[in-house]
This record gives C-alpha cells, structure tokens and sequence, in this order.
C-alpha cells in the first residue's frame, strides 16, 4: 500500500499548474521540465530536504540543485509553496524585469537558490563543489557527538547536462572523491531540443557514471512510483562513499496533450491544453495561479519541521561552541566572511634591492605566508601543481581516506587536468560558504572554464583563479600555450578583477585585493620569467589598482603598462632619456580595481596634457581606454626562449621607446590632450 | 617467434634517442611521452598508416593525431626518419623561435602534421572531426568497386586528454555516430604533472568508453609487446561500426633513470641519464641526433610503400573520374577549395522595403539558397537546431544507417549539447580537407567552446559558428544567456571574423566572406528579433566589413554600430533632427574584415572633424579603435521580453540621442578630432 496520499498527488499537481500558469502568462517559458519532475522533487522536499524557509542560509541545510536551470519554475514553485520569501506575485512575475522570477535561477536575487543555473552542466559541477566544501568542512569541524556539519547536496539534471563536457570533469572527480554526500536524480525523459535523444545521446549513461565509481540505480517509473523513488533516494543515503545518480525515467509535461514531446520543452502550453492540464489533474480551469489551502498547509508542515531541525542544530551548536570555543567561532567568522584581524600583515614586502622573482613563484609566497592564517583557503590546480605554484609545504591532499594519499580534512585538491570542472567546482564551493578557493592553471586556459569564470562574476563568488604562464614570456611551449585575447577577454567580463601584477609588492596587494573581495571572483596572471622589483611599487599603491611607478612633472609622455612588461617599460626610460626624452611610467594592474578610484587619483596616475603609450604582449584590445596609442600584439605568438620572443616582437626598451618617440610625435599639434579618462557621459551600472 | 626484429627496436630506439637529443638541445620539451609511445607508433607508421611523405596531403591518407602534443618529439622523428620535408637541423631547432619544430605541433607549420595539438583533449576531438568528414565523403562519392575514400584515423592520447571534457563530449558523439574508422590509442602511463594519476584519475577509462558504445581492448605490455599492439590494431580495423581504443599500458620515460615517474614528463634527462639512456639502447653516447642509416633505410622502404598506395590510389581515381566525372570533378574542386562558380548568385537581396526579420532567420534564409549549391557545407547545431534555424528543408541527419533516422551522406550534425566538442569537431572536418562546416548555439555560450576557436583561428580552419540570440534581444532567458563580454573575447582572438549583421543583405555579405575565407574561422552573431532592413545596406557595402548606412556632409557627429543596434541608432537620427543635430550612421558588422580596407575607404566611413559615438549591447572594450565615446552594457544583463530589457538600458532612439549630445558636446574645442583610425603607429603583425 502507498504510503503516499491524495494530498501528496495535489501538491505534485499543484507544481505542475503553477509552471503551466506561469509560463503562459510570461508568455515564455519551460513548462515540461517541471512538469515531469514534480513528483521527484515533491518526495525529495517532503521526506528528505533539511531546510528552513525562514533561514534559507541556515548553515547546514541540505542543498537543492536545479542544474537544468530551464525549468526553474519547479523550484520556484516549491520556494512559494513551502513559504520562502518568493510571493504568488513574484511567480506572476516570471520572467519580467526585475523580478525575483527571472528566466533561469540566479543565485543572488531569489532566496533559496543555492547556485545560479541554466548554462547547462554548471548546476551539477556547482553540486560537486558544494560536496566537497561540506565534506572538508565536516571532516574538519565535525567532533565526536558533534556530527555538526552533516548536510547532503541534491541534485536534479537533464540529458543536457550529462552532454555537456564540464559535468564529465566534475563526475569523474566526484567518483574518484568517493563523494557520500552528493545524490544525482538524472531527468531522463528521452527529449531535448533537437527531439528525441536518439539523435545525438544514445550512451549508457549508469553505466558511463559507474566507470566513474559512482553508486547507480534507475527507477523505471518516475511519473507514479513515488515509493520507488523514495527507496532509490534511501539507498543512495545508504551508500557513504560514492556519489549516488538515479536514472528516473520520466514523461516531459507530464499531463499535457504534448507530453513525451520537445513541444513541451521550451514554449508555454497551448491555451486548450493548459485548460485540459488543469482539468486533468482536479484544477479549476478557469483559474490561474490557484492553490489549495491544504497545499500550503501541507507544506508549511514540512517546514515547520525544517524550522525545528534547524532550532536542534541551533542547541547542538551552543553546546559544540561550549566545547570547542575555537572552532565554533572559526565557524561562525567563516560563515560571515570576516576574515581574521591582522591576517594582511602576513602578506610579504618587498623593495627595489631585492631580487628579481617569476610573479607565480611571489605568488607561491604569499600563499605559503598566509594558508596558515586563512583556514578558509582551500587550494588546488588543474594538474600544473609544479608550474602553477599552487601548493604549500605540509599540505595534505583531499582525499577520500582510503586512498591513503590524503583524507577530507586537506586543503589541497587534485583536480586533474579539468579547468571547466575546477571553474565550476570553486563556484560551488564558495557557494557552501564557509571556504575562499582558488585554483592553478595556465592563463591561456582558463579560457577552457570561461563558463564558469562568467558565473562566478554573474553569481558573485568569492573565486581566485592562479593563472600562471601569462604570456609569450611563457617562451618554447610556444602559440598554442600564449594568450593573446585572453585578458581582453576576462577584462569584458562585468565583476570580475583581472590582475597581473608586475613584482612582489604588487603580487600582495593582488592577493589582499582579492581575498577581501567576497562578491568578486578574481584572476592572477602571473608569469613564469623573473621579474625586477620595482622603485616605487608598494602594497598600498598597488591596491589601488594602478599608480605612478615613474614620475618626472617634465615628461613628454606617460607609457603605461602591466606584468611583466611595466620593467621594459622602466628601463625604455633610460633609452629616451638618451634622446632628451621624458617619460613618466604607470602600472596598472587591475583595471578594475582602478576604475573604482576617484577620478581626481586616476587623472594624477594618467593625466592630461601629454601622450599616453600602453604596452602589453597581448592584444591590445581595450587599451584605448587608458591611452592614446598601444603597444600589443594582435596576433599570434611563437615558440622559443623567451627573450628571443620578446626581441622578435620588439618588446625590449628600445622597441618601447621607438613607439614611445612615435607617439610624442603624432600628438603634437593637438589641444587639448585629454586623458582618455575623460568621457562624454558615464557608462549605465 | 616475434615478426619483430633488431631493426624494428633500432627504429624504435632511434625515436627515443632524437627525443633525448631535441629536449637536451632545447633545454625544454617534454621527453616522456615519445620514449614511451615509440614501440606504438613504431608499429603504427611501419605496418598500418598509409601515407606518402612526399605528397603528406595526399587525400586517402591515413590520418595520425598526436592528442598529447607536449609529446610532439615522436611526432617530429617520425616526419623526419620517413622522409617528410623536416632535416634533422630542423629537429636540432626544437623550440627555437623560425623553426618547424615548435614546442606543440602546429599545422600549417609542419608539414605531416594533420591539426595543431597541445590544449589537451583537443586532437582527439579533432579526429572525431577528421572521422566524421571521412565517412561522410565516403558515402557521398564511393561507389561499387570504386572505394576511394577508405581511410582510417589514427589518435595518440593520454591521461590528460581523456579527462578533459571536450574529449568526452566527442567521444560521446563518436560512439553514437558509430564511426568505425576511427582508432585511438590511450597511452596509459599512469603519470600526469602532478604525479600518479591515482591523485585524481582512478575511473574505469575503458569502462566509460565502453558506455559510450566504443570498441575496447587492453594491452598490457605497451613497452615490449608488439605483436600484441599489431593484433589490436587488426581487431580495431576488424570491427566497423565502433570507434575503437586500445588502452596501452607503458612506461613513461622508457630507458631513462628516472622511467616511470613524473620527472620525465616535462624536462630533459639529465646529462648523465641521457648518455646511460643512449648506452643501454646501443648508441653512442658521444654523439647526438645520431640516426642509423639503415633506420633511414627502413623507414624510406615504409615510405615508398605508401608512395606506391597513392600511384595505385591515383590509377583507381583516374578510372573513378572516367565513370563518375561529375564526383570526381566536385572532389577536386573542393579539395582545391574552389567554391563553384556564381555561387554566390545564390545569397539573397532585400531592400530597404522588405519585412524586418531576424537575423537567425535571415540566415537560415542564406543557408537554405545556398545549400545545394555548395556540398562542402555540413551543418549542425549544439542541440539548438529549432532555435539557430541551422537546418534546411530536405535535409538528411549525418547519422549511422543502423539508426534509420539518417545516414552517413547526411550533411546535418546532431551535435548535442556539445558546444566544445561541436567546435573541436569543426576543426576536424576542416582539416580533413573536402568540407566547410557550420554549427550553431547561443552566442554565450560559444564560450564553452572557446579553446577550440581559438585553435580555429591559430590553425586557419574555415569554420562557422552560427551564433544566435546575440545579446540581451534574447529577452526572457536572462542574465545567464545574454552575452556581454562574448564578443570582446572573440574580437580579440587573431585571425577570426567576427561578424554582427544589421539586416538581410548584411547577413548574405557575411556568409559570402565567411565562405570565401578559406583559411579563417567566422563567427556570425544573430538577432532572435526582427530587424529592418537598412536603406543604404546592400551586399557589396557590407563585405567592406564597414560602411555608410546615413550619409550627412553637415553632420555634427558619427553613430557607428553593428547588428541589432543600427536600426535604433538610424531611429535616433530622427531624434537628433528634432533638435536640429544631424548625424552620420555607420554599420560596422565587421571588424577584422573593415580593418583590411584601405585607409582611404576607412577614413571615409570613420572620417576626421566630428567625433564618433559607438552604439553596441555590448561590454565597450575595444570600441575605442573606432569611437571617440561608446555606449555598451559592461554589466549583466537582465530577464524580461526584449523591448522592457532594452528600454531599461537606454538602448532607444532617445537614449542614443542623448548620448550623441553629449558626446558632440564633450568634443567641442578639441582640435583637430582625428578619426581613431589613425594610428601614431602600426601593429607588428
């Protein structure tokens, strides 16, 4: 006999119209999904899911992934049914401007989300993130009679997904990880947009899933085995040293006459049908976004019981915080993202006398002086350890502990030659909310994890990308190895800090810059060659994202530069002084940093009245904004020693000030020369 | 008894030697891989792969894939011992800046070197592209007795291409395409950079293929057994409707001290290691880049073989054009890359009185024109073909006959979501030389696939990204899908048009240039909404790249723009007249393409005297090149029917008036206002 009632039915159903209503008064819309789901997600809500909709950050909630973030009206739908700040109105409002209901689930405007979807594979590679960050946190937090940090990670995903390359990355590393805590339920209704699967997805996926040491079932009939999926979810928690998925084998719109087709998929049902949905499943089909009372009373029990998890953790945590003072705090200090005083004055200084070092290698120095300081750091690289600098003396891999290569407790993660994994990994784990990560590869690919580089700037995660090699400087790995439009490309991503720091001192205000940056992701391009500190680099100057390296109140022009080309730059200014030319010098090495900085400091960094010259190894794309002429390279690289590549390309001080002489020249005759600082009118924010 | 004998493993030990030789030379390089893969390829190159050094683009070759490209020294011996155009001083120049020999294989570099490799998980997904283009024109021109197009695709990779996802989205679609002349050979060496892959790759990589619907085979003793290897390779050829990998177990390193570990990976030997490697392999430990001359003579005999399979394959062709003169004349001419003459008499026109219409459909309107006309074209789409509009009436799936909904003569591609794979896929088919392949998704998200267009552009491979739902004109979607930075990035990469049309006949320019542009990607940016078509607008202005759409000797201002933008910004003129400003507008659908025009016609496009004002949706990075003041969106976007989004954002006739104001205010009193065309100096290209 089911354990399950009428009312659980008319709760599922009550999902499935809601989507139905909302996507039709949107007039936009993927009612199919949620459609199909309802009865999936209505079992995982009502007999699994710790949360607490009066506390949707209550630390140890289990969390909810929508990863085919399209069909975003099933969890807004449970969000308004089980009493989250999300209104009848909101759901009217899906999809307008400014609503709390947009198009797919953005992690920062609706309470409740938990990871921005809709980019498909993201949500799932986020879900293996946040796994990873609980099950570290758990291991390190977590003492006996203290199961504190305890919570599992749900995860809903569609054939779309588990197409996509980057969710490959992230199960493969799941598996390996042995990852108990994180349970998949894979969508599979035989459709995506191109039809039926059978044209591009024929795959075994349980079985491409247990190659990768992942704990697999399928439940045959997810449109009324409700029980069935229960079991399947009771297994799953059964099994603590795997990832679990569960292949459940559901009609797309359900209940609509379209159901089982791609028509449900991405349009809004037709107006008969959407009469006939409602029909069908007991509904006024007059009526519009229409719910039963003992639909919200139904789930308001549910969260009640939520509530009151939450009140047993609330004691349990007095209680630790009683016995372990220090850690309780450190969670707590965590948890509010402040980080510890004093915690800066680790950073390393440096002066001009000292030597000149590889900025990943000044960056490898700052991650040993501060990783002690900031437990919160939890590192990794895409398999460039060596290269990327990335890893400390002393520190401990995180490994499932049977391997014996490390236990969960590390801070240091493997994550294989994966970019686009690692990018979507960081994002989940700064989602869990109690970590910063960063994590090493070469800067060309981060390329590679462009989509979740965006997502970390769309959904305000606090993730710093080690990117070393960061240019031709790189030298015999040669063209296919050299960004070129890489930086242009992440300096056009909105909230994002690009830096490239040209010495020791500037390396430290980077990583200071970044890690008290909590709703900004950041990446560090870093260079593999050695670079000279410079005369009048200090932290202080560089946190403010550019400043004067070189002064002279009679220079004919300002060359203004980043990484490592700010040192040929200083040096171009003997070559000039040579011919009675003065120059002034200007690193900048975080343009966007620079742009919060009032503009009378910008215009004394890069002021009016003379030329400015910009030099940088890549493409000078975007330059234009700080200078009247660029010194780049809009094209490809070349493979050879570096210093043969810099003299190839005329990036030496003599090639500098040959532009620099240029470019004094061009300009005269011109009044005024304004700093291109100045604009017409302000960009909309 | 081995078939193997002495100068099998002279030959052998030769390729490890000149491994040694060019990384010791070098100082840099990565020695590892070729000492462990050269009893492999040994095999491959003298018993299986049919190929004419003298000729290395004879059509019906076979074709070899070195995935791992860091291992590139067994790529170059190879072409060196059998008598491709690379001396032994070109191996002595491994590395050096001029060389043939870069530090990664790039194809239009070297000859014998099918597609440029090194961003792993790229050349395997290359392959499936080269084994996707060979069936298809199989079964397009072979005919009974007459199999002209037979030839197989041989891949070398390693651990790190099998973990990144790009490679697992192809083989995903290999095994459901089926693609049996499709082999590969996954050198299981137990050892990425950061040590043993037990750190962070312990799946079952057979197990997965497996799932995939690959054929796999495990050979045990890749070091020693090459009679083993040999069988497996015939098992592969035996079985056709599988793609095919043989796990080779070996030791990285082999001969070195240091065999079997990390050390070897990605250094030189050490001297005294590689004069040991040298003895114990019976060379002479004093000299260097010391080849046998019967090792020479083995590998001409191996080459002169495949010499005479291409006499024999030419004799059969000459038959196969007497009976089949047509294909045979149409395989000529698109391995010549000739388009058929007055082609492009095909493009559709419109003028200024037609329906607006989206540009997504404008283009499906070029594709369907010009779709039987030129055979070469393969479309395809990320699993987006209802919403790219990439598909045409009649056309057949590119699918596996077994499957019935198609066949290998099918020119449409059912990607899947798959955007990286699709792009590493059109790499392939590219560069296996009869086909120009188009695949379409969203523009955003064309970013997943950005370390394949990247190798597009590095490469020269004529490949379209049909990229639609071009900004936040998408609407309802949101955030999450409108692309802000998408462009700027792809600007920025050297050797890619970008094109953004405005209307119908902007649309037909884009694609005449994209498809006369035989050796550079294109990426064609789409509107989901209607646009008009433009009064000044035909096809010859537009493959200019830039021209005049309102011409106004009296104007006080420029208004440059591009694609969905134009039309509001020919609307603000309207405006401005209403306050007695007149103003010029000028499209600019593309950059890279404008840029090559005389400076004459740029100048008279972008002209010198009034200030110029750019009008995009998109982040403002790069716009200075051609504007004075820029109106962009450097934020995220927004979810709400289109008209609301970009009302919001000011992008409206008043907006663009307001902002032209300001701008022809701002610039009053600067004299001369240059056109940013000019230049104080040229970029080294």
């Amino acid at each position: 006999m089911s354990s399950y009632t009428d009312l659980d039915w008319k709760c599922i159903n009550t999902i499935r119209v809601l989507a139905v209503d909302a996507t039709s008064t949107a007039n936009s819309g993927h009612p199919g999904a949620p459609m199909g789901l309802a009865p999936a997600a209505h079992v995982l809500w009502q007999k699994f899911m710790n949360f607490n909709p009066k506390n949707p950050k209550f630390l140890n909630r289990d969390r909810f992934v929508l990863s085919n973030g399209h069909g975003c009206m099933l969890h807004y739908a449970l969000l308004h049914l089980y009493g989250y700040d999300l209104s009848i109105d909101d759901l009217k409002h899906f999809r307008q401007v400014g609503s709390k209901t947009p198009g797919h689930p953005e992690a920062h405007d609706t309470p409740g989300i938990e990871v921005t979807t809709g980019p498909l594979g993201q949500g799932v590679s986020n879900a293996v993130g946040i796994a990873i960050a609980q099950a570290q946190a758990g291991a390190t937090f977590n003492k006996p009679g203290f199961d504190i940090l305890n919570s599992y990670t749900y995860v809903i995903l569609g054939d779309g997904c588990l197409q996509e390359g980057v969710a490959s990355e992230a199960a493969s590393l799941a598996g390996h990880l042995q990852l108990g805590n994180l349970i998949c339920i894979y969508d599979d209704n035989h459709i995506t947009i191109d039809g039926d699967t059978a044209v591009s997805f024929t795959e075994d996926v349980l079985a491409r899933f247990e190659a990768y040491g992942w704990h697999t079932q399928w439940v045959k009939d997810g449109d009324n085995n409700l029980e069935g999926f229960e079991e399947a979810i009771r297994n799953a928690k059964a099994v603590t040293d795997k990832p679990s998925i569960i292949k459940l084998t559901t009609i797309i719109g359900f209940g609509s006459k379209l159901q089982g087709t791609h028509s449900v998929h991405g349009s809004p049902l037709k107006a008969d049908d959407a009469k006939q949905v409602k029909e069908r499943f007991g509904f006024d089909p007059n009526k519009s976004f229409d719910v039963a009372p003992e639909v919200y009373e139904a789930c308001k029990k549910t969260a009640e019981k939520g509530a009151k998890v939450e009140e047993e953790w609330n004691v349990l945590f007095a209680k630790y915080k009683e016995q372990y003072s220090l850690e309780a705090s450190e969670i707590i200090r965590r948890y509010e993202k402040r980080l510890p005083e004093g915690w800066q004055t680790s950073l390393p200084v440096y002066s001009s006398t000292d030597a000149a070092v590889a900025s990943r290698k000044l960056s490898e120095t700052v991650l040993g002086k501060i990783i002690n300081t900031l437990p919160e750091l939890i590192g990794g690289s895409a398999d460039l350890t060596g290269s990327n600098l990335t890893i400390w003396k002393g520190a401990v891999d995180f490994q499932p502990p049977s391997s014996k290569i490390g236990d969960y407790t590390g801070r240091y993660i493997r994550y294989g030659v994966r970019e686009h994994g690692m990018g979507a990994i960081m994002n989940g784990i700064a989602a869990y909310g109690l970590h910063i990560p960063y994590g090493g590869t070469f800067l060309n690919f981060v390329s590679y994890g462009a989509g979740a580089v965006r997502l970390s700037a769309l959904s305000q995660h606090q993730v710093i990308w080690v990117a070393t090699h960061d240019s031709i400087g790189l030298g015999e790995d040669g063209p296919t190895h050299q960004p070129i439009e890489t930086v242009a490309h992440l300096r056009a991503i909105p909230n994002l800090q690009v830096w490239r720091p040209a010495d020791g001192n500037e390396t430290s205000a980077a990583y200071y810059v970044a890690l008290t940056s909590h709703h900004t992701p950041s990446v560090m391009c870093l260079s593999r060659q050695n670079l000279p500190q410079l005369e009048n680099s200090t932290v202080e100057h560089a946190i403010k994202g550019g400043y004067v390296v070189h002064e002279d109140k009679e220079a004919a022009i300002t060359i203004v530069s980043t990484g490592s080309e700010v040192g040929i730059c200083v040096d171009a200014i003997k070559t000039l002084a040579g011919e009675g030319i003065k120059a002034r010098v200007v690193s900048l090495p975080c343009w966007e940093v620079f742009d919060t900085q009032d503009k009378e400091y910008r215009l004394s960094v890069l002021p009016d009245g003379i030329p400015i010259l910009s030099v940088e190894v890549y493409s000078t794309l975007g330059w234009e904004k700080y200078s009247h002429e660029q010194f780049g390279l809009n094209r490809f690289g070349a493979s050879g020693p570096y210093k043969d590549i810099y003299k190839k390309f005329e990036f030496t001080p003599e090639g500098v000030a040959k532009r620099a002489k240029a470019t004094i020249d061009f300009w005269k005759g011109v009044t005024p020369i304004r700093s291109p600082l100045n604009r017409a009118f302000t960009q909309l924010i």
